[in-house]
């Protein structure tokens, strides 16, 4: 069984990749849900239905979150009503936060409601959120505290970066099984998504960073940083505040004590001697996941690392 | 100023025919909230936004609900996400609901909600919804009670039946304002609406019915009983299990002790001297409002009913 932690967009494409070289059903997403938040009183998870959508093949891969062939009829109603215009939510896209409140008001648990929508779109991999506890990411910028979408969309990642802060993370717990899942797991896999607010939240939930260390499962990441930048998100003021160098080293670090190897892209090959000296195997290829060849490339690459025993490094 | 007791379509188009004859800031229709109803975690209420976006002319026409030229995207997903479907919600529609339901669960008011919808929309005549309180009407049926428009949408008013109930009627408080209004209007109309359950719920409530009868205001109403049957609604076998005889002599008896005058339809002519006979006076005219002439038509001949004196008649 592999497990994968996982933020939106670009786990998502990593997963793409996982199902065409391993069964399907022997995955779990573990889904950041640190960025989730309530919009038009609506409950709102935009990593976990990114995941669910683009394994449902359902995503519309210009943006890379929400739903192919969209429309914004009630977006431009709410906002004819006062409602906040900021966040874009298509019609399509609105059903999934519609039915979600609704469960949830109802009694359901986060993990019940991502199980529901995941056989309801026919998605084979498992999908589970980190936590059935909110645990909203807040960035303490120079005009103050302010949720990460707030942060990252409605002020386009504009203002400087402090901190970070994972609100409510003290008393969160982990999803039921998560922890029975990480002991269990064969392979461990944390997907090219931002290490401070994708990843970081997810191992930061008190038991979960303990019982991956204490887990006889490799531990392999892909570098979401490719040539000193990120593919696309807020990866390098994030890390930056976090202390962290917005290279495939900075990655590395940002998982010390955790990983056993990691997949760099060729273009950051003569890093790669550096994070070897960090204690961890490194595997070099093609790592922007362009089409289904490339991401079903990088999946085995992480995965044959994974395999490799220390000796062959 | 004219107080008018509305229910949805009906009510809706005999507001557009008194704007044409009355400054529409004179008016102040009230709204049964009798079908309101929670659905997909969504406060819905179906009077309340036939009235306001039949004045706001963005009415779908040809239903005589739902906003013109809307879509049902998010429908089908919330269709496909498991959610019932039975109740068409279209996407302009459902920010509506959606924009409802956060506001009141944020802590506003129905009456509140009503009046920002109504400004945002452009809408000149006032709305307020009968009362704050939920009181949703349940029907009676042989299958046993079910809300109002289980019984009606759901079912298709297939089921006989034996009785109708306000829940929460006891307790329900006219909604703020509306005593007063009452008390200085100078005319009362009750708008062409299904006595049972659009109009019932309003005279219903606490208060508003012993107001309306102390009020020195002439109360005017008009049949939508026409040819012993309504043009659209289960008007039927609503007024039939009230022991109301399906016919503008069965409305006048529906409002007895609060009529001063009923508008009637020319088919039913010959009605007018058994209704007279009840102490109320009759006005005869083409009631079906087919466009904006028969509409304005209908609103001059209701009001001239009120102004006139008894001896008149």
């Amino acid at each position: 069984m592999i497990l994968v932690l996982a933020g939106g967009v670009g786990a998502a494409r990593f997963i793409e990749g996982l199902v065409q070289v391993v069964p399907p059903e022997s995955i779990t997403a573990v889904v950041n849900t640190g960025d989730d938040m309530e919009l038009h009183g609506l409950k709102i998870s935009p990593d976990l239905d990114i995941v669910t959508c683009t394994l449902a093949d359902l995503i519309d891969r210009q943006q890379g979150w929400g739903i192919i062939g969209d429309t914004d009829a009630c977006m431009s109603w709410l906002v004819k009503l006062g409602g906040p215009g900021w966040f874009k939510l298509g019609d399509r896209d609105l059903a999934l936060h519609i039915r979600r409140t609704a469960m949830l008001r109802a009694g359901a648990t986060l993990s019940e409601v991502v199980e529901s929508f995941r056989q309801s779109l026919g998605v084979a991999v498992k999908i589970m959120p980190m936590s059935d506890d909110p645990v909203p990411t807040y960035i303490l910028t120079d005009l103050g505290e302010m949720h990460f979408e707030e942060y990252f969309v409605r002020r386009h990642a504009q203002d400087a970066v402090r901190g970070v802060r994972y609100v409510g993370i003290e008393t969160a717990r982990p999803a039921p099984g998560l922890l029975e899942l990480i002991a269990a797991a064969e392979t461990i896999l944390i997907a090219p998504s931002n290490p401070v607010v994708s990843i970081g939240p997810i191992l930061a939930i008190p038991g979960v960073r303990a019982a991956i260390v204490a887990s006889p499962a490799p531990v392999i990441t892909v570098s979401p940083i490719i040539g000193g930048a990120p593919l696309k998100g807020p990866a390098a003021p994030l890390m930056r505040a976090m202390g962290l160098e917005v290279s495939a080293v900075g990655v590395a670090r940002a998982y010390a004590g955790l990983l056993d190897g990691i997949v760099i892209d060729q273009v950051d090959v003569a890093l790669a001697a550096q994070i070897e000296s960090l204690g961890m195997r490194v595997a070099v290829t093609d790592t922007i996941m362009r089409g289904p060849v490339e991401k079903a490339n990088l999946a085995w690459v992480a995965l044959q690392l994974a395999e490799a025993r220390p000796a062959a490094v």
